[in-house]
């Protein structure tokens, strides 16, 4: 159920990290902007139609080594609509190959518009007589800062479609420090969130240890990410900040015990691999495969 | 600049309420459904054609008295790319019948991503030669659990497209207090919050009092937007919980200095008025404009 099937790819393809496909049109390599914009103008359709080949040649070059691939929604948002479509069809592309798809969206708000995010990301909506999804993520990301009833629609949903969700705890960026770090009553505003995370978890279906109700704490912080490791047995971490922006393996290693608990994600390094190599910009996937054997085996070194 | 232009606004029309657009296809009137699955079938397009003639018809019939609508990310996100087609031409239909528009979006991310977010939402992308703006609203609401690096992107947006944010300050959900009320060295987490704002907002470009970071305080806890009017004084508040969410024109009567610094949003008790009384459900847009007049009249009732 829920972060178990995550768990299960992780197992099966003895790989626990996870690709981030914020993909940014402006960084693609040059001929795919190109013939994009030949073939569509210089039209916000372009960009998004380049990204879902880029998407769907990395999807094609990583999914036999990698259990999941991360979707960072603000650059589908970026692309207007149509950013939105390639959104959903990546999704359904890395899914018929087999991957778990992460939404990251940080989603947040009231009860009642949670059951709305909840059902475009990870359930359904009817219209007339049928049920349709529109995006149809296997876990969604969200901010915790609303309390218990930003989430309990979360809940529901993960438990009657077999999904999950990851709370932001601790992030990964420089001035994540400024709330999260904060003393409240010998413990912290990280702290808080990670013990909700446990709480909310035993609301959930789940049969390997962790619940469907994960947490986001970042590779940047390695110190808080071991401490948080032991204080939440039952919450399964999803953890940015590797790669790009400085996290290292060792960084992660307090992420794991005895090699389960975690999966560690890289956008940048990953995606954008062909830049750092000699070789023709046209090699782009086969540079991010070689970018991601590398993660692999360096995360191997530090966990077992 | 900034969120002078929705003060402005306010003063025009006199009347400091925002009508939020959180548009459910399964409430909207019957007739419109039925004429959507007629025409599109029972799919995303269909619903996502009919609440963008709903929305269409609430702004026609209200851009005269209101000065702002806030459009739910939520419910457009809930009906696919189709729906965020809808949202941008929402968007631009209410911009046309000079409405200042709020993406209630809660958006939250680490720096780079949120260069993404604000673009998308408040500013322009570059294809090609060409620059184009996705979604073009006015202002988008904000989570600061990040801190300050997630937030200096939309301010460098903020002053170079006259736009404005809405940081979550104190939510009016039933369950904010579980980490928003904790108690921080004397002060509360959503008091460190509207600190930042404060300190955000010294960075913007504003002539009128109050800067473009703006603070989201709930209707439903009254003595805490007191008390936040007080120690905020730069901050503009965007007030959600009036109407369905129990909020009355009493409670809001505190986010007013001298009759200024806030405004008021309903959304659920306007767009569906039609709901409660006993005409045609082909007169919803008149009854949204009843409601929104009652509205009006009330909120003047206490401010004045």
């Amino acid at each position: 159920m829920s972060l178990d099937r995550l768990i299960k790819k992780i197992d099966e393809k003895g790989n626990p990290s996870v690709v981030g496909l914020d993909v940014d049109f402006g960084k693609l390599p040059g001929f795919l902007q190109n013939e994009a914009i030949m073939r569509y103008d210089e039209t916000l359709r372009a960009a998004a139609r380049a990204v879902l080949m880029f998407n769907k040649a990395l999807i094609d070059a990583l999914c036999d080594i990698i259990p999941a691939v991360k979707l960072q929604c603000a650059y589908y948002e970026l692309l207007g609509h149509e950013g939105m479509k390639t959104f959903a069809e990546t999704i359904t592309y890395a899914k018929k190959k087999g991957l778990f798809v992460i939404c990251d969206g940080k989603r947040n708000d009231i009860g009642s518009t949670m059951e709305a995010y909840a059902a475009a990301h990870l359930g359904s909506v009817t219209v007339g007589t049928k049920t349709l999804k529109p995006f149809g993520a296997d876990a969604l990301t969200v901010n915790g800062y609303l309390g218990t009833d930003g989430i309990v629609p979360l809940l529901d949903i993960c438990n009657k479609y077999d999904k999950g969700i990851f709370v932001l705890v601790k992030t990964s960026n420089p001035s994540s420090g400024e709330l999260q770090d904060m003393n409240i009553e010998g413990t912290t505003v990280f702290g808080i969130m990670g013990v909700m995370c446990e709480k909310w978890g035993e609301r959930t279906k789940f049969k390997h240890g962790y619940s469907a109700v994960g947490a986001v704490v970042g590779a940047t912080y390695p110190e808080q990410l071991s401490k948080l490791r032991e204080e939440l047995p039952g919450t399964f971490f999803l953890v940015p900040g590797y790669g790009a922006q400085g996290g290292s393996a060792e960084d992660v290693a307090g992420a794991f015990r005895k090699g389960k608990g975690a999966i560690i994600n890289s956008s940048r390094e990953i995606i954008y691999a062909y830049q750092n190599e000699d070789g023709s910009e046209k090699d782009y996937a086969a540079a991010a495969r070689r970018a991601a054997i590398r993660m692999k085996n360096k995360l191997h070194r530090v966990i077992s």
